[in-house]
C-alpha cells in the first residue's frame, strides 16, 4: 500500500515536472535546481551568484523553506523576482509547488532561474521540478564521506559544487578523497571547487552559468 | 488520501515506538535518538562519548544510514554492541526498524543505548522510536539561523548540543543569538556546547549521561 502510494505521487510528480520543463524550454529559461543539507552555503552561494550577474541576466529566485521568509530577504537585495516556498513541515520541494511559484513570477522576462530547495541531502533528490540542471551542493566541513553515504543524490546531480574551500585547512577534508568517489558515483557531472567567502573558485561557476543561459540573450 | 496515509503510518509508528519504550523502561535502559544535519559530527560525537563511558557502562549502538556500514565501523572500534540500519534510501529510522534492531542486541545486558539516526535535520523528528532521550545536535559551521529554520526538529529535543566550536572563529556563528533563539523554540532543552576535536564542553555532557545512565547501574 504504502510502496503503491509513493509510486503515484512520484508519478504525478513527474508529470507536473515534465510540464514544467516544457515550459521553461518553450521560453529558452535555464532553470537550476540546488539541493544540499542544512548550512552548507546554498543561500550565500546563490546570494553572490545573482550578485555576479545581475547587471547582464534577468534573474528568477524561488525559495524553498520549511519555514521563515530568511532566505527569501536575503536574495531578494540582488535580485527582483523572488517567491518563497514554505513548505510548513515538508521536506522537499515538489513540482506542483513550483508550478504554483511560477504563475507568480513573470518568467517570460527572466533568463534563469534558481530554485533553492528545503535543506535536505536525502528526500528532494527523488522529486523532479522540471529543471534544467540538478546542482547538489558539499561543503567541506560536512566531511568528505558524504557522497558516498548519500549516493542517491549525487548521483542525480548535472552539477556538484564543493564549497567553503577556505575552510579546508581547519579540516580533515581530504579532496582527493571525496572527488575519487564523486567520480565513481556520478563521472558526468560537472565538479566546482569554491568559496562564498574568499571568492575563490567563482569564475568558473559563474561562466558555466554563463554559457548555458547564453541561450536566450 | 495522502494525509489519511501519512497519519496511519504515524499511529502505527507511535505505537511501535511506545512498545520500544515499554521494553527499554522495563530494563532500565537510557536510550538517545541522535538526530542532525548531515556532516554536524554525530558520529564522531559518538565516538568519542562512548570511548569515554566504556570503562563503566555497557554501551550498544544502533547505526542509521542510507547505505553504508562506514558510522557502524567507527563506533565499533569502542563498543561491542553494534548494529547497522540500511534504509536504502530512507530519509529516517522508524520504530519498527528498531523493534528488529533490539532483537540483534542483548539488550538487557546494556546501560545505554545510542541511536544515531539517518543524516537529516527534517524527517527524523516525526518518528519517536520510543527513545528515552531526543539529542538534536547543530554545529556552528552550519549556522545561527538553523534553529528558526528547521524548529520542528528542535522544539521536540531534550537535549541540543552545539558543535564544532573549536571552529566558531572561523565562521561567523554568532552564539549568543542562536541561544536566543533556541530558547524561543524549546525553552527547557538542556543545552551542551562542546567540541568533539578539542574536547572542550564534553565533560558536562559526560556527566549528564552518567546521571541518566545511573539508575541501572
Amino acid at each position: 500500500m504504502k510502496v503503491v502510494l509513493a509510486k503515484d505521487i512520484l508519478k504525478s510528480n513527474d508529470d507536473k515536472a515534465a510540464e514544467n520543463r516544457r515550459a521553461f524550454e518553450k521560453l529558452g529559461l535555464f532553470t537550476l535546481n540546488l539541493i544540499s543539507s542544512p548550512g552548507s552555503g546554498k543561500t550565500r552561494l546563490l546570494e553572490n551568484t545573482v550578485q555576479r550577474l545581475s547587471s547582464r541576466y534577468r534573474i528568477g529566485v524561488i525559495e524553498g523553506d520549511i519555514t521563515t521568509t530568511r532566505d527569501a530577504e536575503r536574495v531578494a537585495r540582488h535580485c527582483e523576482q523572488v517567491v518563497q516556498i514554505n513548505t510548513d513541515g515538508g521536506c522537499h520541494l515538489d513540482s506542483k509547488m513550483v508550478s504554483r511559484s511560477i504563475e507568480e513570477l513573470s518568467i517570460d522576462k527572466l533568463d534563469v532561474l534558481f530554485i533553492e530547495n528545503v535543506g535536505n541531502l536525502v528526500c528532494p533528490s527523488e522529486f523532479d521540478l522540471g529543471e534544467s540542471c540538478r546542482v547538489v551542493v558539499l561543503s567541506v566541513t560536512e566531511g568528505d564521506d558524504k557522497p558516498e553515504k548519500y549516493p542517491y543524490s549525487f548521483d542525480r546531480a548535472n552539477v556538484i559544487i564543493i564549497n567553503k574551500i577556505d575552510m579546508l585547512e581547519h579540516t580533515d577534508f581530504d579532496m582527493a578523497r571525496a572527488e575519487e568517489i564523486i567520480r565513481q558515483i556520478n563521472r558526468d557531472a560537472v565538479l566546482f571547487k569554491l568559496s562564498a567567502v574568499t571568492g575563490e573558485g567563482y569564475d568558473a561557476w559563474i561562466a558555466y552559468l554563463e554559457n548555458h543561459a547564453f541561450r536566450k540573450k
